[in-house]
């Protein structure tokens, strides 16, 4: 039985149907962290295992310090990871939207993704 | 492979193997979250098919900032497991020192439990 | 002109009035801080000069970067003192409560000064 | 008497001095906040009296959790100040960093903009 009710409102099936994308995106078939891909990867895998870690720290009836210990590390390597996210996201679809807005005049991109990058990094700074 | 120069320093496998303990502890015979431990498992277990739903959505070029979103998630999701394991550190690891220290007289426990509690909350806030 | 909207919900002067007390308090009739109250006032007014510098910066129209590596280092100052407040209530209002449930047998208020502890503490690591 | 050593790395005076500035400001002769600034200064003058008022409640004795919770009201309008920094760097000087190297074919300046900008924003979730 998992208790639902406790995970902030988030839907990763949903989310992976597809959504928004970037023009820079568009333009090279893929997301600014294909490159990185990989090194995300790596990391999220081993971020997967410091969570089963954790599992079986309680199971054992490890010490809570000890335990809290690892969900700070935890949480700090998230924030690694999402500051690549952030990285890529600033050099490739804002930089890439606002190279487009010098050519058409049109800033109604780039202000967009201007936004959305403030609205992420709030929320990141208040998780 | 992993990257293993990212992470912060952590040995979840040193850690399980025991260490300290408090007096609250040792007269019960377990942990002051082992009443809750199933609570907290399920948490985990959520919090570990989050990562893995991370995973898929970089393999599927999800949108940065979707990503970013659910990442900020599971930050959340950690610090709501924090904060059951440092409520439970408080009822009974320093409050069952001080019980102890006012039939004994000697605050050497507590006063060590406390600053304990300090610096994980301290690693915490800075998490 | 004071834009309120944006503060989150306090109101200084209320609380100054009076409101809760520990036990652990009345009996000295101080609060645990009087010991390292001027460590804390020391802090807070240099806090207070650190905000009067980052108004001197936005005057004198100091690149945004700069400015907000102030904002950060301001943060990082009250978390200093957010710290030693937390600290000092453990050791005082907790640990006053669960040695005086210790010796009447009624754990209300430990168990309420536990519960504020952990609210206060998670409103710190979100803010 | 100042107790310098808490208080992180950061010397506004030489900040204020001048330092670093970008095209985008160059060309308009002002920074991306000049817009906002008024609204900025009041900010963070309710900050400053915010700080001012914590001072009051130690010395008025104040129970330190309601310290507590003005101190985390402070960190969160600092946030506020944070993120209109933020947003105003990004759509001024990565934008128009951005634009820069879309006609000239350099892209030094906005790839300096965005690692700035990272760097602060790694400060900002670690403060």
């Amino acid at each position: 039985m998992v208790d639902a009710a406790i995970t902030p409102p988030s839907d990763v099936d949903t989310l992976a149907a597809g959504g928004e994308h970037c023009s820079a995106h568009e333009a090279t078939g893929h997301h600014g962290y294909a490159g990185d891909a990989q090194a995300l990867q790596n990391r999220l895998r081993r971020i997967e295992g410091q969570v089963r870690g954790i599992q079986r720290l309680i199971d054992e009836d490890t010490y809570c310090i000890d335990v809290l210990t690892q969900v700070s590390a935890v949480k700090s390597a998230l924030d690694r990871v999402a500051m690549l996210l952030l990285e890529d996201h600033l050099s490739h679809c804002v930089v890439g939207a606002a190279e487009a807005a010098a050519t058409s005049g049109d800033a109604t991109e780039v202000n967009e993704k201007v936004r959305e990058a403030a609205v992420a990094i709030e929320r990141l700074v208040k998780s």
